[in-house]
Formats: C-alpha cells, structure tokens, sequence
C-alpha cells in the first residue's frame, strides 16, 4: 500500500504539445491518486500543431514512467468522460489570474452538470509559470530554444514539424 | 469500499467562526479522502471573537455528521502539522482573485519546506463567494441576519456574544 | 407612480443568444430605470449562431414580462445610439475580473467620446457568474444539459440550431 | 423636469477626508438620481484623522453646490440606512480589481439581505485612479502637494490636522 | 552630457497603428535611456489594418522628434533583435492585471532565454489607460473620434483607411 | 566603460528584513544603472523586528559585492529622497496582482508630485514570487526553514531576534 487513494482522476487538456509544465501536474496527480486518465480534448477553436492521435502517442510516451496514468481522447463533455472512466475528480493546474476565472467558470458549469464531480486545482510550480503550449511553439518557431521546457521528444517533434 | 482513498487531508483556517461556506470545504474534502483534519491556528494577528478551544467545540459540533473528520489545533507550521497527522495533502477553499494570491504564495512556501506534500485547491460554491468570517461578525454586531450563512449553533453563540 | 426614473438606460451586448444571466441584468435595470433599451450589436469579429434578427425576436419574446423594455439593433457607437433612444445611462453586468478590466477600457472610451453619458455596473447574481453565451453553446454542442441557464425558448431554438 | 428620476441613491463611505475622487462619484450619482444621501461611515476599523462631525460639515460644506445631496451618519447596516432614507440604490466607485473584489463581497451580502436594494457601480475616473484617503493623509503628512486632490476646504485643515 | 545613460533599449509593439499610450512610452524610455529602437512586430496571428512598412513609415515621422530614436523590423526573437543592436533592456508599458499576467509571461520566457537582458516596465498614464490600437481602429470605423488618441497622422491614415 | 548609464536609480522598500527577493532586485538594478540608493523606509504603519539602522547595517553588509550601491535611510517623501540623491529613477520590484495595483497607485501619485522622475518596474525571478519579509518572519517564529530566502546574515539575526 502506497499511501495513494481508489480515486481516479481525470487530468484534461488539449496537450498541443505537451509541456513540462503539464507532465508536472500529471505526475503530481499520479502521486495522489490511484488512476489518472490524461484527457486530450480535440480543442475544435484552434488550429493545431499535432493531430489528436500524435498528441496521445506523445502523452503515452512522456507518462511511460507512471504505471498508474493512462491517455485517451476527449470527444464530449468532460464531466461524461469523467464518469465514464470510474473517475470523481477532475485535476487542473493554476498558473495566473487569468487561469483562475477560466478555471472558476469552468468548474462552476461542470459542478451544476454533475455535483457528485470534484475538480482539484494545484499551482503550477515557479518555473513553470511561464509556460504554455501556444508560447513554446511561437519560441520554436522563431528558432529559439525549448530545451527543458517540453519533454525532449516533444522537442525533436517540434522542431521536425517546423522544418 | 466507498470510493474514498485513504490518504488523509487538513484543512487549516482560523474559524473565527466556522462559515456555511467552510463547512462546505471540509465536507467536500470529507467526501474525497478517507480521513480529514481540520486544523484550527491560533491566529496571532487578529483580535479572535471565540477563543481556540470555543472554535474546536464549534467545529466538533458541526463536523460530528462527518465520522471522517477530526479537529485539532496549529500551534506551529502547518506542514508540520500534517505530517505529524500522517497526512500528505492540505485542501483550501478559493473565492476570490485575492485569495488566489495568498494562497499562491502559502502554498509555494510550503512546497519549498515539505516538497512531498501537496496542496489541493476548491473553489467556493457560488452561494458562498461573498462569505468571511469577518463580515458575518461585522453583520451580526450591526444587527443584521446571519441565518443560513453559519451554521445554527454558530448563529447562536455568536447572537450571544454580541448581546 | 412606481419609484422609477424617467430615465431611459441602455443596455448593450451581443445576446448569441441570451442567458438567463443577461435577463437577470435587464429585469434589475427595469426595476430602476423607466424605460430600458436593449442594443443588439452585431459583433463583427464572431460567426454567431444566431442572426441579428433571431436575436432580436428572441429578446422580445423573453422580454415580453418587462413592458419598459424595448429591443433594437446597435450598428454604429453605443454612444450614439443611447443619445439617438433618448437615454443618459448604460448598464453592463460584471461577472469577473476580466469583465471588469474590460468594461473599464470600454467605459472610459464612452466618457471620453461622451461625457454626458453615464455607465453603471451591476454585478452578476453569484448563480449567473458562470454563464457566458460561449460556454453555453459549446456545452449545448456537445449535449449537455443547458435548462435554467437559457430562458425556455433559446434553449429550444439552440437544439434546434444544433440537430 | 430635469431627466433625473424620482429614485434616492445612497452613497456610502468614511470620507476620512473626501477626495475628489469621492466628490466626483457623488456628483455623477447626483446628475442621475433625483435624490442622493451620503452615507457617512464610523468605520471603527480604523484610527480616523477626522472625527464623524467633523467629515459631516466637511461633506455639507463640498456637497453645498448639489442641491438634491444629503449627508447623514451611517451606524448601522446600510442595506437599513438605505430603507430608512427611502433609497432602493447604492452608488460605487471602483478604481480598481482590489475595489471589484472586495465590493462585489459587499453587494452580495447586502443584496443577500435586502434583495430589493440595487448596487450600482461607476468607474472612476483615469485621473482619480491613485487617490485614496489614506494616501492623501500620508503624502500630506510627509508636505507632499495635495492640491487638487482633495477639495480646497479639505487641503486647508488636514494641513491643520498635521501641524 | 544629459542625465543619460549609454545602454539602448528595445521598445516592442505590433503597432498597428501606434497610439498617444505608445508613443508617451517611447518618449519616456527616449528620456531615460541613451539610444531606443522601436520593434516593429510582424504579429501574425492578426490581421493588420496597416502593412509593416507603413507602420514603420509612420513610427519613423512620429518618433521624428526624439533623435535617439529609431525604428526596425522585428522579424525574429525579441531577445535576438535586442541583440544584434546592442541593447540589453527591453521596455513595455503596462496598462492592465491581463497586461501585466500576459507581460509577465513574456518577460519570464524573455530572461529565460537570456538571463543577461533585463525587461522593464513602465506604467501607462492615467489619460492612456483605455488605448489601444483595436479599440481605436474599431471606434474610427464606427465613425467615431479619435482625435488626441493617436497622433494626427495616424488620424489621417486610419480616416483614409476606412473610406 | 561597462555598459551601465551614469543614472541614479532608488531603490525603495521597508526591508525588515531584506530578502533574496529583494537583494535579486537591487542587484538587477545595479547591473543596469550607474549608481543604486536603496531607501529604507521607517514604515510607521508596522511594528517592525529590525530598528531602522540595524535593517542599514545589514543591507550594507549584503551590498557589499556591489560598489555601485549605497543605503539611506527615507524618512520624507520618496521623490524627494531621490531628487536629494541625484536620482531621476524609481525602481521597484513586482510579484503579483496586488502588489501590481499598489504599486501603480504609487507610481501615479509620484508621477503626479514630481513628472520628472520615472519609476521602473521589474518582475520578480518565478523562485522569489512567494517571498515577503512578513511570511519569511512568521515562517522563523515557527521553526521553519530559511536558508537561501534570506541572506546568510539575516538567517542569524533572525534566529537571534526570536531566540
């Protein structure tokens, strides 16, 4: 027995890529809880880097070291997949302000949807505050370094994408 | 089995007095981990109305339909005070912008002095944004009502102090 | 007489479609103005869902209660269209921090390009500040449950618009 | 008839002493109700610099030139104070997100206790942003200029005051 | 010699088109700091109303004035373009909580990839707290005035555009 | 020649007792400016654990490294301390939000009292953001760990002062 609880939680995102910032909390999710199932949402409003199913061949990679998590692709409501997957809680990160009332409205439509769903915030660490998806892509792009800000093979398919 | 993990949490706060919006915090946590503590600090900076034993009787009272839930006074670091519980995860409620801050900067000091706890954050029922223990003293000490904002033996003892 | 002024307020938005939470801003600004008008805008930088006509029939069918409350198209500065109805006061609700910074900017424009108009804020019920026209549809997108978010006949016409 | 409704508005604060950022707001508020009250607080939170009478005479005096404005002290829940005065509305300022916060928490509560009682907000002025009572007192303490902040009457005795 | 210092600095913008709040920006920095050079962004993901050469067209008349001005095309890094003219400071105005989250994440990412390039901000005025370079290309093509908000020949251009 | 201007620069703070977090900003601000004034303020407002001139005597003995720094004591105005000084620059440290807001508020009001001095913000490293002299205080009184938050001399004079 390891100290972790029955509880499955669901960690959702659009992963496009994911970033260290994110493999942070879901290792810090996977330390809490027994199951954890990375939610990788199709995000239909942006125009994406990865396609879905190269999004969940990464996330199975980088979450390898981590018996207790598994990938799979959100395509409805995150409260439905969370039910779904055996799962009551929901885990988010927390980098700002603008994060928060994101999060708050989210979390407050998902509660009036199912009440018996709990959603968990942690606070992204210090290093890691400045990271996002959309900003580590727009680095690369402009040949900048990414090194220790994604995992490395994030980093090797970034920088083939942008090729 | 319940669904409950058996990892155990605290929930710290001054409880000058416990709020209908703490109450809900401590049962939701209640809800998540097999065992929690609620843990009652002294406080030192502000003027309490209930002293730190009156606090625990209250939180006594009104936790007893929670089996799950303990009470215990802080008299020193709070991370030390869940470790010497057996507990690895400390759960806040949020409300505000400005709580997030606070508990930003609270949670980031005690992930530098214990790496291997976490802090899990909640927000606030919508019902409960707009509660502090400190405007339901100044409401009650204006003659204002108080009822449904605290729990009844807490609308009681407080009507008596004021008198 | 009914203590209401003879002041005619504006108010603004893109109602794709109408929430209960933008209802509830125009019954309180019924309740404290004479006569209340409601501006459709016509939101250039969003693919609505619902044209400016739906919109507008929409709005007067929920509005129907409030016999002080009009409906029209905002085409061209919300300054002058309050001027051209005859009215002195814009009202905006405020759910979050965001909104506030936001409507700041669009305030002090207004009172820059006219100061003889008046915006007053009023901030969302604890219930609505987690409904957004956005939020709402995606959920409807994805089938989720939307009653009481919407007034009955958006929710209706939203199915509608989805199947 | 002057475009002004029948309504009575409160406006509440410790005026400890009134800034021009507070005459501002009581002027906007006296163009747009028929009938404005000042609401002059004891706020016994704080070491006032002037005491209650004194900040009454002041705010008659500065108010002088509006002639639908009245000042009364506020000792008790304004939510009654407003009833007593015959006003169903209370008027704002808001300079920043520490204000929104924090009255956003005022005006749920009050409208939790007297739903029929409106909150309206107005944003301040660009120019008033950084005027606080506090820091009026402060920068006057330490013979910084104050002219301009506050009313003349207002400079002349918290020079008084200070020497 | 003029209270100056011989360190240059970097003023980045997508500038389309500069406003009073921008160009009071790089007056100050032009008063503090021996050489400034305006960043030109290329800012992609928008769709400008005027071509980078003749926004630098208008950067270089309206920076006329401040002989230690000048103006380039940042088609790069930031920190790259900092460089290769020599400049070890970047400077931005703040206007916002949302300026300053978004600024920060920047200016963290920034000192991540060159820990030797310092970034340092500026608030916006009072007056300028409301520009920005959408809302007054919205407000002009509503018809509205937009005199004083950006230099005349801006104002000019932006009129010309529109027609 | 190294780089640095020949502007003063204050740098202003109550410092009881000097953090990492803000020996990193002065360090930042003599790496950029030709001279440094850090101003330690009296802060009448707060029952300070240092006296005025043991917080100079300590910031002198960490200031040392930096020949271009020097410590006074700010008993008046802040813009008149840095006119007296030859300073035409403020320079202040930013963390958060609220921090944001304060210091805006201050920077307006110093702006407006003397236009001529500019203040210049910088951001906080991510690994100071949860440093604050009052938490690091309450952190030692408690028995918690301090080492690398605060100068190895300020570790002892604390341990000492709470002995």
């Amino acid at each position: 027995m390891d100290g972790k609880g029955p509880i499955a939680a669901v960690v959702p995102g659009s992963f496009d890529p994911v970033t260290s910032g994110h493999l942070d909390i879901i290792e810090r999710a996977a330390g809490s809880f027994q199951r954890v199932i990375v939610a990788v949402g199709a995000n239909p409003s942006k125009n994406p880097m990865f396609t879905l199913s190269e999004r969940c061949e990464i996330l199975h990679e980088v979450c390898g070291p981590f018996p207790n998590v598994e990938v799979d692709i959100l395509d409805g409501l995150l409260v439905e997949f969370a039910r779904s997957h055996g799962a009551l809680v929901i885990v988010k990160g927390l980098r700002a302000v603008s994060d928060f009332e994101y999060e708050f409205q989210q979390a407050l439509m998902n509660s009036h949807m199912a009440p018996d769903i709990e959603t968990f915030f942690l606070m992204a660490r210090p290093e890691h505050l400045f990271l996002s998806s959309s900003l580590i892509k727009n680095v690369a792009s402009l040949g900048g370094p990414i090194t220790g800000l994604v995992p490395p093979t994030v980093e090797r398919r970034l920088l083939d994408k942008i090729e």
